[in-house]
């Protein structure tokens, strides 16, 4: 399995009261993506609401994920467990639905080490023969990785083979690539630097926007690839207020709103998480219509 | 119930295979914490790793220590939970044991804004008539209450008294002080802070450090209530260098090893968090030499 | 010479057309100091705007100051130049008009690495015979000292006796008796951190407030080393809002519009300063009615 | 008169004893930027020590540095002065000697306010004609200027014309580009950016590069504006280290070690500063190598 490109990411529909996953509609959310040409789909990221799910909702979402998606394309499951035993518990349920690889981030409460982040990996990826996709975003996870811990982890655990690198600063891919010659995937995770990461390199592009406005991300990702900057740089800039929107303004609770706005009733994300209050739908709503 | 003084954190022991919490040395920690003059236990804090506990461990450890505790000094239950809902949940649980307070803080993935925060504390103090104790620590938690956010909360959710700051900003306390003309109770939260939170009037100080170096916390606060200032620093100087390090090389890990070479064997932290390793443990040895 | 206590921070007043230093109400502000039982004068600190002063205006403040203080308390001289020569310059000068010590500080354009920074206290410690203060203060000088470093620098350069601290991190106080055995005096720079400071072992407490509060700071000083923590902690909050508003609405500016409130036109502050604009003057004008 | 391209920084050489201006190897420094194809010349920038100049060098460097270049390309002139005062008659020296344009950066002891550093670029304006370049870079000059304040800048005061951003953050040129609707021509100022910034749409670098490394930077510049992805991104890649280097080592001490390695002694940087020492030159003669 070679993955690059867009790799697309659901939201979790809930039921009306919030206590349950609407299944339905997390297929009608994947076939939004598909539509939208993504490349890849990554459930249970952070626009799965993960975090906030049961261990049964989590198990029913990866799987439905699996045989919905059918082979079509790749499936990456997303691992974001602050313990070391339940991380292993779902990567080894990843592997036996069928997913395609596991996105694993070191999701804490307490501040990490390296020897720490790198026996979690190690422990994990012992567990299972998925490929691993390295995941740093210190704002959602409460740690931070280098790109040459990063790197050392890959030169050593057996199944880690790839980066998503979602700090926002461009500096940290410059490095990866640099320091691996360029052969190891790095994929973009922070939306609105998805200029910077393609030309720097990137493989691919981990993005929830493609829920709400269609194929562009992946208009974008193939103009870099095309080698045709002018047009990368008008299919960014159009769509780069509402890339930063969605991050700034929480993704799960934005593509909720977003797609509530479209006409998709998906359910609110999980309290303590809030639906976007009026005035931010509002803006959502105004940039959605300039992106139509 | 009126807290103050010394609010000792036990940490919990686990079985040698570190899948289940060994009660019987909880028992033993909450001695220790009782011989060290501790005025109040808080049972599930950051040092008692209640973040890597499954359900029925979490309930095992709070409804064990508030009939161990048994009435002899008030127990706090720390709730910090992702989802409202379990929030809810544990606080009610709280309630039916017989603790006399908890201690609540928004661990979060997403970033959660001041609305989302509010309505979190909001909706525990409607499930519970326990005083709820608001705990900011950004460090382990990932969102940060500025001094005028938690005093609004105070202002406007019933149950919401006290305050227990961790930033490691001085400032904070000042401004809660001056902000609430001295009327809301705050502790401090960290360690190698005591001697400027208690000169700026905190009420307590939580802390963990009773379980390793018996009632020297204890004299310290004496020391600040009875306006011994030289007494005082001198005391606050002597743990100076235990406090820290306590702190920076992992709280539940430092403590457990710490019991370890007092002889006590609690077990390790829960994976992926690791015991110290040689050279920090022979540099904790040294400290608790010192102090001993 | 024992540096200790209150150390007052005058001033520059200028003439009307900002143009020139008006040396008699330099007079004046030393005056105000002196009543307010300061224990020692530092001109050209911050305060005195020395980084916006010409070479003539400069050594017309230290000459003067020291004349007019004439040995009834110490002068130190405030140093902060971007080229070694120019800091040698100044020393020497500082010497040859009988002032009492030079307090140091390695304000920069480029961020100077430890091996900069030391050599240019070790040379200008070489051109003058007078002890200096090592001055840390990130905000204004763009380079930050960690508390290991200053020390180092105490130990190997001849004239370096002394820290004054102004990062606002109480911590660094800690540091810096911890690892001297509470044997190198050091100073608090950061108003707003005064109480916390002197708690910690400062052996003074560096300020302009006394211009515009009397010896209220002084009294601060006395309830600490008197061991009165109760009048300590009231006075330093009765103190507390001003002190703060001084050093965040700007120094210098606040100062001089403080002193305008009080009747005692200095003149503005030397531009692209600015002084404070009506809001902020109505809103001093509340915090020094409250002090008087 | 239109600005882009490279733009290029000559160090400012030194006499053996460092006490004054070497013009007849500033003159061999600027053929070296012109043979490097760069598209203009900036005099007394960071790597020109402009900071650490007195008042006579300085204007020797700008008038030796228009006569020589001789029309041939522009030449901008760099101001980071304390006082509005000084840069005021800089700036009309700056007209008087017959330079293209100013680059003005609010260099500061004290941090300015908005209102500060406006009414210092607007009194600057005020007493030349020449086109204004705001120049922001917070980690020499000690404030920081957001995209919605330089553009608001921009708009208000007649000759700001330009911006150049230097704190390494894409997302600034991203808010120029979309705030300005593409309108207003920006800089990068942070060399181991340069391919995505030329890639956000930057008109242009200011880079000392050229002086080491010949036409590279340019070629760089070509490739992006030619739309050749590939050869964008392995052009950059291969100066990537350097850049990075160079920034990171101190750029005039870096470049002044670098012209030595290369045979052309420039002298010394001006203390407080040092050359790079035997590690640092060795690794910098292994990266010139490679690039040659």
């Amino acid at each position: 399995m070679n993955l690059s490109g867009i790799i697309g990411y659901p939201v979790t529909p809930f039921s009306k009261d919030n206590t349950s996953v609407d299944l339905d509609k997390l297929g009608k959310v994947i076939d939004v993506l598909l539509e939208a040409k993504v490349d890849a789909i990554a459930a249970l990221g952070s626009a799965g609401e993960a975090a906030y799910l049961s261990e049964t909702e989590w198990k029913q979402v990866a799987d439905y994920t699996v045989k919905y998606v059918d082979g079509k394309i790749p499936v990456v499951i997303g691992l974001a467990e602050l313990t070391t035993a339940q991380a292993v518990n779902y990567a080894k349920y990843a592997k036996e639905i069928g997913a395609d690889a596991i996105m694993l981030s070191p999701f804490s409460y307490y501040k990490l080490s390296e020897d720490e982040i790198f026996l979690h990996y190690d422990t994990v990826s012992k567990a299972t023969p998925l490929p691993i996709m390295i995941y740093n975003n210190p704002a959602t996870c409460g740690v931070d990785m280098s790109p040459e811990f990063m790197l050392e982890m890959i030169n050593s655990i057996e199944n880690a083979t790839m980066i998503k690198e979602s700090t926002g600063d461009i500096q940290r891919m410059h490095k990866i690539y640099k320091l691996s010659n360029g052969e190891v995937p790095f994929f973009n995770g922070c939306n609105h630097m998805a200029l910077e990461a393609l030309n720097a390199g990137a493989v691919g592009w981990c993005t929830a926007a493609p829920c709400l406005i269609g194929d562009q991300p992946k208009q974008l990702f193939d103009a870099v690839k095309e080698s045709n900057t002018e047009k990368a740089q008008q299919l960014f800039y159009q769509q780069y207020e509402f890339l930063e929107y969605i991050v700034t303004s929480g993704l799960a609770a934005a593509v909720k709103s977003g797609f509530g706005l479209q006409g998709f009733d998906v359910g609110d994300p999980r309290k303590p998480l809030l639906p976007l209050n009026h005035d931010a739908r509002k803006r959502l709503l105004e940039m959605l219509d300039n992106l139509s």
